[in-house]
This record gives structure tokens, sequence and C-alpha cells, in this order.
């Protein structure tokens, strides 16, 4: 069989395996995913040892060593894994749940359920995790799996993989409920795209041109966020103290990640005040700022800013900011600028913060809190399969009941149709 | 401009008009809707003009009587379409609801609240009326609607998306909100379903051709059904006078539709009682039975029936029939041929009912009712902008909720991440 046969097959055995996972009752598969968190721990020697060629094909080819560093499985790390594993289980599961139900006038009882999505297929770059990760979220929301990882992690992903598989054979699960495409080719993961008949959804996990060429080659539906240019309003009645706490925490506490602050925007009322104030402390945790000329006449060392850096993702030490006449303005540069992820107003004011919540179109919008706690995990969602910042299907950090879908269920006692 | 040129102005032009829409109170565009609807009808002389171009262009190219008579429009018909755009105003508004909330350990307090999609297009065929129907629909969740209606209606089409517009314009709503492609050559349509930077989601409403066409040409994510392959299984257990009633109702009341009845499955242990039974009242009705063997046995005037027989969606008066084992053979089977819309269950038993309810994949699943009540307005949507078949977004038959999503909103008091 070419690449291209046999990444078909594990496609259409997936398809088979999801009608198999959809009926699994919530016992069995927590049950599934404590086994599977009990095997990668017992499996750490065997894992080290596969990890081991994945860090030295990458040393040769010359990865960097932050590169390496996400590579690297270690016996804490696989613990990690393990326990991450064990809190999927203690999570709830979302199949089968009614999320609401109302009587016709007919008598007719009509509800939606929750049924899993089928078939998603995961895409993802370096972080062996994910593999893991990624599959108990699937598997717990009673779908089946299709991963393709990256090639400099393959030995590592197959192993792991393994080891999972290892307890679906042992508990009579279709072992294709959770599949790894084996090969590191270009042509498989092409190939993989084309299967709208067997997978749902694709899931990409990664850099931004990763998931371009997902979006560009794929003919299933996919569920993505290219970056995420977060802002934060500092209007006329914020506090300073909670406004200097949000806005260092939202910058600096993890710079390089989607949901850190961009773009900071100060109403005009407050520049003089807030700016020396804001651009002291910022400097001084060694923020570069970028600043329109309204902003610069209040921190003179502030570098100016052009319109690129309203547009920019820097994901490092460099914040852009702006000094608007009014909450018009502020939403108005946001709803232009902004990349659908994040906002949050800091404010005293309960109408603006109303105004803020309501007419900004991002999928998260925040009052008086800090932009980090745009993640799944800190929503509550338990744990997060991804972010989408497209409106279709879902909107924002993603979790277990995202990887759902609703049927309509109609409980009746001998009704027609007039 | 080329026609490209101006399709591609249309969107970029709704796109901007979707803002302004999503800002609208639910008041303004329930008069909105209100005022449309006086508006059509004193509009009527000028439309039933129009629309006689149409009928006479659809005549000298030899159209079908029926096809003739769905074009046409008269004071009555108009009238009707008034009255729906009234019941769309009085439809909950679902833009703004917070579908739920919750705290978190650090008191945050965090929901999700329902916005508009964006821009929806809406491709269709022949009938003039889901001009007004289908924009009325998006209209009111707070969307820009981008309409292309089939080239035998244009004249009646442009009529009546001029009579709406002349709305927006009279209330300041930008008329980019409601735009009709007013060109019926190919060009256009494959122009608009390449504006995914711009129309969020495209609704294709008519025949499998038309739909196959669309998915296949769009760039721009698809809600569609194919067709309708709708099953009714009568169990052992089954009520014969509400089984038969409903087998009637589901297979005869419409045949033409997708909700429509297309194969009967029946238990082993009750085919030799209602087999004949069944067989002679839909005989009587004019029904043609197409049976499996032990089918046939109880029904010997029945034509034997093929493979493709259970894929086939007639919409007239046939059916498929088969004799099944049991309730696991009813449930591969569904879930085997099904086109994932429609099926129900006859039973006075309470186990497999909630098997059937929980086990067969379709967006329908009913218990002791016809299938012909899978529709928007039957089962409480209040309208059906159509029904979709992918379990992506949205999965059976779509109302307003379906052309919104939702977003994270989350009110802090100054938290910040540690």
């Amino acid at each position: 069989m070419s690449i291209a046969e046999k990444v078909v097959a594990i496609a259409q055995d997936a398809r088979q395996a999801a009608l198999a996972m959809a009926r699994l009752s919530t016992t069995t598969k927590n049950d599934m995913l404590r086994r599977m968190a009990v095997a990668l721990e017992n499996g750490a020697p065997d894992l080290v040892v596969e990890n081991l060629k994945d860090l030295e094909a990458g040393r040769l080819k010359g990865l960097s060593a932050a590169m390496l560093d996400r590579l690297m499985l270690d016996d804490k790390r696989i613990r990690g894994i393990a326990d991450a594993l064990r809190e999927i289980a203690a999570l709830p599961d979302p199949v089968g749940e009614v999320t609401k139900m109302w009587k016709r006038p007919n008598e007719l009882m009509v509800g939606k359920m929750r049924i899993p999505l089928g078939t998603i297929g995961i895409i993802y770059e370096s972080r062996p995790n994910v593999t893991a990760d990624a599959a108990a979220l699937c598997l717990k929301a009673g779908n089946a799996v299709v991963l393709r990882g990256g090639s400099e992690a393959i030995h590592s992903n197959l192993a792991i993989a393994k080891i999972l598989q290892d307890i679906l054979k042992e508990m009579n699960i279709p072992t294709a409920a959770l599949s790894l495409i084996p090969f590191t080719e270009r042509e498989g993961v092409l190939e993989m795209l084309k299967q709208e008949e067997s997978i749902d959804l694709i899931i990409p996990r990664g850099g931004e041109s990763l998931i371009r060429f997902v979006v560009e080659n794929s003919r299933i539906p996919v569920i993505k966020h290219y970056k995420g240019v977060c802002h934060v309003f500092v209007d006329q009645s914020a506090d300073f103290d909670k406004a200097e706490q949000i806005i260092i925490n939202s910058k600096t506490q993890r710079p390089g990640v989607c949901n850190a602050l961009e773009t900071l925007l100060i109403h005009k009322d407050v520049a003089a005040e807030f700016i020396p104030k804001i651009a002291a402390s910022l400097t001084a945790l060694g923020v570069e700022l970028r600043g329109d000329e309204a902003f610069r006449r209040y921190a003179p060392s502030a570098t100016p800013a052009t319109e690129a850096d309203w547009y920019a993702e820097y994901l490092e030490l460099i914040l852009a900011c702006r000094v608007v006449d009014d909450i018009d303005a502020a939403i108005a540069h946001i709803n232009r600028y902004c990349s659908l992820h994040t906002e949050s107003i800091i404010t005293s004011d309960y109408s603006r913060a109303q105004r803020f919540i309501r007419e900004v179109n991002s999928s998260c919008v925040m009052v008086n809190a800090s932009t980090r706690f745009a993640d799944g995990g800190q929503l509550g969602l338990g744990a997060e399969i991804g972010i989408s910042t497209t409106k279709l299907h879902s909107f924002g950090p993603m979790g277990l009941e995202d990887l759902t879908t609703t049927k309509f269920i109609v409980y009746g006692d001998g009704q027609v149709r007039e």
C-alpha cells in the first residue's frame, strides 16, 4: 500500500471505531484513561529510550535548545502527562447531557442531547505530550482521534500511541479509535486532510505557518486561531493599581503566548497621570514601549508606533500603546485591529463595563481581569483542546463540550402531523 | 467593474454592515421586520408586475407547471410572506442571551453570551419567498445577509430586496446588511463562494445538485443536508394502531419532502400480524412497496427490494420494507443506510425506546412520533433557516439560535494570573 492508501485506511477505520466509542459508558471511558495513565508511567523507561532517538536526530538536524527542550521527555514530564490523563478522567462526561427539553402544544417532548462529533484529526508540532493530552480529550468526549505529530517527535509519538492503544486492545475497544499517522512525509498529512468522509473536524496545534498550511489544504472543517493581538483599555474611571497589576500580568507573566497583551489603550483624561506610572513600571520590567504621539508626550523614552504595530503579535516584551478619546474610539480600535482573541477593559464605571462586554467582537471579552485568563483551564472548561477565533461551532477556548454536537430527541405517544 | 469585482464589493460592504447589525436593539430589529412586512403588502402590485416578467421568461424557457407555480406571486402569497416576517419579529431575540455563567475559585464570573455569526450567504433556487424569509431570520439574529437566488426568479427577488432595503434606508441601517447578488451568471455565485474573509457561513437551499455545486466550490463553511432517508422501526411491542397512523402520516402526508418516510423496518416477531395490515393500508393509499424476502412472505404483492432501495430517497409514494431480527439489527441498518436525518421507533418498551434514542446517530431521533415533525417550526424553533446533517455547529433543523455563536464574557475585580 502507498502512504496515501494507508492514510485512507486509517481514516476509514477511525470512522468505524467512532461508532464504538460513541457507545462507551462514562465509567468505561474514565477507567480507560486511568489505565492509560498507569501504562504511561510504567512505560517511562521505554519512552525515554524512544525519546532519545528523537533528541539525537534533532541535535543532528541542528534544532535549537528551546526546540530540543520541548521535545524532551523524562520521568517527571511523563508523570505530568499521566496526571493530565487522570484529570481528564475526573471531568464530567459531556456525552448524553440533555442541554434543554421543552414541550410542544401537541404534547411532544423535544430535547437536545449531546453526542460525540465523530472523528477528530489533530495535527501538531514538536511537543510529544499532545499525543496523549489531545487524544484523551477526544476519547473522553466519545470520539475517535487521528493524530499527526511533527516529524521531530515521531519515535516518541509512536511509543506513546502504542502504550495507549495497548490499553484499548486490553479493554476490547477498537484500537483504530486512536491512530497515529506513522509517516513523516508531507503526503501523509495532505491525504489526511482530504478524508472528509471519515474525519469530521481538524484541529491544528502549532505556529501560524502550520495552521495556514492546514487551512489551505483541508477539505475538512478546521477550527483554528492564527494569532492573539490582545488589548487592555484603561478607562478614565480605572483604579490605577488594578490597571497596573493587570497590564503587568497580561504583558509579562508569559509574553510568548497568544493570550499575552500586545496593545494598551489609555483614555486621554488619565493619560497625564497614568502613562508615566505604567511606563516606568513596564520599562523597569524590560518591556519596550512603542507609542503614538499622545502616548510619547508622557513617556518620551517610548519609540514611535507605526500602523504595523497595531496589528502586531509580538510574543515578546514589546507593547504598542495608544491614547484614545473615549470608549467609542477604544472599541473601534479593537474591533478594527484585534484578532478576535481577548480584550479587557479596566474601569469602575458600570455602563461602560457593560458596553465593552456587549460591543467588543472578540471571543473573550473581560472587565478588570488579566488577558492571561483566556485559557480553557483558567475559565473552568477543565482542559483545553484549542482556541477558535472563527465563529462557527466554537468561539474562544475549547473544552470537552466543543468536541461534541447535539441531536434532537423527540418523545411522542403516537403524534402525527396534521 | 467586472461581475467578480462587484461581488467582492457586495461581500465587503456586508461585512461592514454586520458590525452595525450586531449592535441593533431587539426593539429596532422587530420594528424593522414589521415595517418590511407592511412595505411588502403595500408593494404587492409592483411585485406582481415584476413577478410576471419571471413567469413569462419561465414559460418561454419551458419551465414545468410545478416550477412556474413555485415561482408565482399573488396577493395572497405576498400576504403570506409578510405574515412570516411578523412571526419572525415576534420570536425571542437570541442575541445577548447569556446561556450560562459560573464562578471560578478566584471569584471571576465567566459566562457565554450569544452573539451574531456575522455575515450569512444564502444560495437558493426558484421560490422568491426565500428572499424575504431567509433574510428576515438572518437580520433578526443580528447578521448581515448576502442572497443569491435562482435566475428564474431574478426580477421578483430584486423587487423584494429593493422593498426591504428601502426600510433599512428609512431606519438609517446600512442597506448592505441585506444584499442580493444582481447577476444570474455562474461567475457571480463562484466569486461569492470565495469571500471567506467577508462571509462567515453559506446555507444552500435547494435540490441535491445545487448543494453539491456549492459544497464543491466553497471556501466558506457550508451547512447543508443532501437528502433524507428517514426510517420507522416497528418494535415487537408496538401499538399497531399508533404504528399504522405514524407510518401512513410519515409516508403519505407529503411524500416529496426530506422528512418523509423512505424505509420501514419491522421486528420479525410482529411481521406475520402487522405486515398484511400495513401493506393493505399503504397499498390502498397508492404506495408502492418494495420488500425483502421476509417482508414479501406476508405482502406477496410487494416487489423485491434491492440493495439500492436501502439507500433510496424516493420523494414519492414508494416505500422500502425490511424485516429485522431485533433492535440491534434495526439500529445497525439505520446507522448504515440513513442520511443522519430522522428516524423513529414505534414501541411500548421503555428500555428499547431509550436505547434507540441513545444509539441512533441521526440528527433527529424519535419515539412514537411521525418523522414529519423533523422541521424547525414543528419542533418549536419558531422558524427554520435550513437543516444540517453534518455535525459541526448545528445538527438537525436550524432556527435563529443556529445563526448565532457565543463569546466568553468575564467579570473580574482586578484578578491576575499567578
